[in-house]
Formats: C-alpha cells, structure tokens, sequence
C-alpha cells in the first residue's frame, strides 16, 4: 500500500469542484460536486439517528434502489434537517439539477448537507450552485482540495487522503475527503464523508467492506456525544483501474480492506483533532479486554467523557476520570487487576495498577500529557481484544463556537 | 405534606455538624457528622459505576448486614476511591473512631467521600477530624446547615430540604442534604444524599420507597454524563416520631412517598441548577410517550446533550439540536408527528410540529430561553406516559473548573 497526496479526485476519472454559492455563509466555498466519469458501484452507512435530514432519506433510497452512482452534491450552512416534505423536494431539485447539467439520470445523483437544523435551504442559489459546479468541475487534486474545503463548516482545516494498491497487475486507487467538527459521534457512519476508488469490486462486497471498517474507524470517534441527523459515509467505485474483480477471501480483498481502513482511519483522526474548539487530539487504546465489543465501549466512555476530555485540556493528569469512565462503560472489569498508561511522544507512563496509583512522577505525566496528540491506554487484563476511539479535548472555545453558532 | 425548613436535624432525635479538618482544603468545612441519638432502620442506593470508592463498598456492607446504623462521617477534598486496600482500610478507621467517640458499634457508622479520586485519606486528620464532629454535633437546624456545607465541593450553595406528614395521629419528619456540581450522572443515586426521617418504617419498606423515587429524582440529573465512583444516597429512619408503623399500600405510605419525593425531586433540582459552572437550570419534560421508560430515555438524552447545554448558556433557540438529541436517544419516534416547545416564567412557545419549525418569533423564543429556569417540553404524541429530567447549561466556567480541578 502507497500513501499518495489527494483526496476524492486522487482515483481515475473522478472530478470535483467547490464554489460558492452564498448558502448561508459569506466570501467562501460552500457546495461541492464529485462526479465520475463512468457509473458508480456505491454503498454508503447513514445516522442511526431517529431524526434524520432529508438528503439521508435521499440518499438511502438511491443506494438501495438506484443501479449506479455517478455525482455527489454537497452543501455547508444548511443541515436540510427538520425541514419536512418542503426539505425532501429540495434534494429531489437539487438531483434534477444536477442531472440535467451533467447528462446523467437523477437516481445517480446523491446529495448531502451539513449545518444549522430547521432552516429550509436557498433552492435557486443551490440549484445555480450546481450549474456552477458543472462548469467548474475537473480531475486535478487541486479539485479535490476546493471540494474538501467546500464542505467545511466549524471544521478549521480541509480533510483529505489517498492510497493505492496494486491488484491483478492494475494500480487501484482509493481517496476520500470529509467534514466534521461538531455533532460529531457517528453512529453507523460520521458527519459527511466521500470516498472514491476506481477498483472493479462488487456493490456486495464494496457495502461488506464499508460496514466492517466504519465500525472501526469513524464510528470511534466522539468530538461531542451528539449523533447527527445528518451523519453520511459514501463510496463510489467507477471500476476505471481495469484490474481484475476483487473478490471475497482474496488477498487482493485484503489490500483493498487495508487501504479503506488507512484512508478511513486518517480522515477520522483528522476529524477528532479538528473537533470544535479542540487543543489535542485525545486517543484512548483498550487492549486486553474480553471481548471486542467490551473494547469499543470502554474506549468510547472514556474518549466521550467531559472529564477526561477538560483534563486533557487542562494538562492535568487525574486518572481518576479515567479509571472512572472506564467503569461506567457498562462492562464489567476487575480495577484491582488492570493498568493505566499516559503516552504520547513524550513518553510512556504507568499511571495506575493493583487497584491504586502507580509509583510515578506528576511532572512526568504532566509532560505527557501536554502534548497535541495523547493516548490513553488502559490494559484490561482479561482477553486479547483491543480497539482504538479517538476524540478531541473540551475548552473555552468549545462552548464559544457552540454558544454562538446560530447567530 | 408540610415543607418546612431544615435539612438533616429537621427530624426527631438527629444531631448533625461540620467542622475543619483540614483534609485537603484549607480554611473551610470539610468534614460532616450525621448521628441519631436512637439506632435507625437503614437504606441506601450507591452508584452502578465498576469502579467502587472504598466508602461505597463499606456502606453496602453495613447497609445490607448490618442491623441498624447510627451515624455518618463525611468528608470533602478526597474520595478515597481507587486507593485499593489501603483506601477501605481508612474506611475501617474512621468507623472505629466514630464508635468509639459515640458508644455505638463500628457496623453502625457508614461513611462516605468526595472530592480527587485517586489520592489516600489522611487518616490522621480524618480520626481528629471525628473527635471534633463528636463533640460539636448538635440537633440544631443551624447544625444541619453546617454538615450541608461541609460536604461541598465545587458547590456554590448548600442544598437541604425538609416536610412534615401526619402518620395515625403524630407527626413525621422527613429532611436531606445533598451535594453535587460535577461528575454528576447519578445511576441508581446521586453523588452524596442523606436523608433523615424520624418515621417507624420497616427497611423493607424504606428499601422499596428509597429505590422507586430514586428513578424519577436523582437518576434524572445530569451535570456532565460522568457517573461517579462514589455515588451514595442514604436513608436513617430512628422512629422517634412515634407513629403507627408505615405499612404498605395504606394512605400513609402514599404520604411518606409524597414526602420522600418532594425532598428528592428538590435537592435533585439544586443538585442540576449548581451544575459545575451552570448559569441556568435546564429542564427537559417528555410528554406522551408510548412507555415510561421511553420517556425516561429521551429526556436523559436531551439533558445530557453538550450541544443543547451550549444552547441553553448561550440564549439561542436552536431546537435542531433538541430534536436531534431526542432521535439519538435509542427510542423510536416518528419526526413528523411530535412537538416540540420552550417554557419558562417568560412564557410557552411551540417551536416545532409536523416534521418542521412551527411559526414562532425568534424574539420571543430568546426571551424564554434567557431566563434562570428553562424547560423544553417534548409531546411524543404516543401515550400517555411522561418524565422529567433535570440538569444545566454548558459554560466556559465548566471547563475552567475542570481544566484545573486538581491544581
């Protein structure tokens, strides 16, 4: 596997644009277009939310029903959620427009939104976005990039990444770009993310492989607790690397899973860090644990714990909320028989064992502990199972952002 | 139902105080004495975190082994959790000094923490602490207010509450004090509660009242999501009311649970509105849910939501975020058919039906959510069957206190 500079133009015959449109933000980029040159085997994941916005149920049925994908259209500002059936018309308008511009049939058009809850969307500027978008729209990574930044919204940098691997002789290409900031603790998927491949996979197997993979990346990371109305996870794959199909149980499905798991663990690390009003980037590692699933929880108790989250902003090394959170998770683990690590590269500490602090040095851990990225590891003791969640630290401007951000 | 001041010594018989012991803050209250000149009928309901403070297990022991229980020690400043063996051991310690300060015996003394987990008592203090307890306790109102403050921690107000009912001719008393602000998610009870009662009431019977109004008082708070190690609320009834025994399914049981829920539901209220940080109390009503547990679920959801706390502090009626939290919630709903509206002493407003924003004015919405005490009022419009949970607004004051709490 190569890691390659790009995003979701890095793969053959995929183009982008970002524009602005005057959604609702001024002076910047706010609707994006992915378009492929050829049709689309898709799979997407969505929000387990009840609540869900309008360009989800679009999308939903487009991935279940349509044949292929070939567009995306993206909007920032307006979340088109808690928008009724005057919201639904608006995605099926914003697919007509972009059919007619790009010559492609309206179920191929997938739409996406992410912003303010309950404000119905701008139709005539969406739609002349997306005229916009069509003219605008190439294959260079620059592309890629004014895509990535068009998505934005609280987010304080654009996210993006790309692999490739090599199948049956072909070179395959995978990249992806996504968003996220706030309410963000996906639930079946993140925010708004895009993936694209030019690999010969079946829908099948691209949908299996999607699935396995988000339960280990994006949904693992918790900036706020707040799962989304919005929350979307899209791959297309055009098929244009030519290699031979990939198939189950292969050793060509295996570098393809490797390769969706590097470019989805990137963009969902890049997602914690840049979460609203985050300092650090705050990972916590549960290995030794019974069972798989008793990991993930325990990781994402404490990686969703505004304690833990304000001790990382504070530089404060009280395992106590850790060791706390830990036991909150609903599993079941014996604190008399595990251990507390701090690390980060500054070092690796162990804070806790036999059920009461380890014998260590406060400035050494304060030191650990002050760092722009800091894991968290805790050893369960009970099982070889281990996962990874990753968040971000709770601050002033956390509050700030979220205090203001209708007005 | 009477309400009447006081808090601990309102009932017959209690003797209370709060003295300086110097554990870990300096010139303030930190220790609590609650003693009954009589032996008492006990119960208690302690937190459901893995991860047990050494005062929890002590307490569960004495409250199911124990034949009567007589007095409580608590101190402030350290919660004597995750300090192992030698952490339950100063449990022991301080039950036998109290013991031996009062001539009751050690199975008798409960004792309970809070404040850093992770740090041992000095036990030194704490034994000279209980000789001072002893010897200042009083049956006082002002004795009561004094144990109220000595178990505050990041409080910002002493919190009691009391009423009388008639029982067969005499008249019982029922009083508690409560302390809360941060690390508050009680499961199975609050932080630190204690109730005293001078009611004649079998522990069965107590037992069964204490633990069915906890799950619409205390387990109803949340602070900050955080479940603690040292969750603890306690009951003494010392029948010096002398009434009729309490039996159950009689009028007089029904008085007592009237009781019991008022002095809960009130220092559970004080406990949410002195949140760590908070500005308001945030209020969230379910209303018409298909099950009482459903609506237990949705308003948990919506008051432990950093994003609607964030709303609540900063005055914007930003009610995508309070549906969103109600879809997250685990139960299921239609979107379409509810609705949603803002009230406090400013006024009611309904803000959203049929699956989009109700037309209401921004102005007036703000007004309502600018006051001290704001409730959100969600009508599921599938049942009958209603909930109430309490907490309070995110603030940067929240992060500041929990950035720095050890320092």
């Amino acid at each position: 596997m190569k890691i390659i500079t790009g995003g979701v133009t890095a793969a053959k015959g995929f183009e982008a644009a970002g524009v602005e449109a005057g959604i609702k933000y001024k002076d910047r980029k706010d609707m994006a277009m992915i378009y492929s040159r050829t049709p689309c085997v898709l799979a997407g994941t969505f929000t387990s939310n009840v609540v869900k916005a309008a360009p989800v149920l679009w999308d939903k049925k487009v991935v279940e029903e349509s044949p292929f994908g070939q567009a995306v259209i993206v909007n920032a500002g307006i979340a088109n959620a808690g928008t009724g059936r005057e919201g639904y018309s608006y995605c099926e308008r914003t697919a007509a427009a972009a059919a007619a511009e790009l010559g492609i049939p309206e179920s191929a058009v997938l739409v996406a939104s992410t912003g303010v809850i309950g404000m119905q969307l701008p139709i005539d500027r969406i739609e002349a976005g997306v005229r916009e978008l069509a003219r605008a729209r190439k294959d260079t990574l620059e592309a890629g990039t004014l895509a990535a930044q068009a998505i934005m919204t609280t987010d304080t940098c654009s996210k993006q990444a790309a692999v490739q691997i090599q199948v049956g002789g072909a070179s395959v290409t995978l990249g992806g770009m996504c968003k996220g900031s706030g309410m963000i603790h996906p639930n079946m998927c993140t925010m708004l993310g895009f993936l694209t491949t030019d690999a010969v996979i079946s829908k099948e197997l691209l949908t299996k492989a999607l699935r396995e993979d988000v339960a280990d990346t994006f949904n693992m990371v918790s900036v706020d607790g707040d799962t989304s109305t919005n929350d979307t996870l899209l791959i297309l794959a055009n098929g244009m690397a030519e290699n031979p199909e990939i198939l189950e149980g292969t050793a060509e499905y295996a570098a393809f899973k490797e390769a969706l798991h590097y470019v989805n663990e990137t963009l969902a690390k890049m997602m914690a860090g840049d979460g609203e009003g985050a300092t650090a980037l705050f990972e916590v590692k549960v290995i030794g644990a019974a069972a798989k699933q008793d990991a993930r929880l325990l990781c994402k108790s404490v990686v969703g714990s505004s304690l833990c989250k304000a001790a990382i902003y504070g530089h404060d090394a009280n395992w106590g909320r850790f060791l706390c959170a830990l036991g909150y998770s609903g599993v079941s683990f014996d604190p008399e028989n595990m251990e507390l690590y701090f690390e980060s590269r500054a070092g690796k500490l162990l804070i806790y064992k036999d059920g009461a602090s380890a014998d260590y040095s406060e400035e050494e851990a304060a030191e650990i502990i002050s760092q722009p990225e800091v894991t968290v590891i805790a050893d369960m003791k009970m099982g070889t199972h281990s996962a990874t969640a990753w968040g971000c630290d709770l601050t002033y401007d956390y509050v700030k952002i979220n205090a203001d951000y209708r007005s």
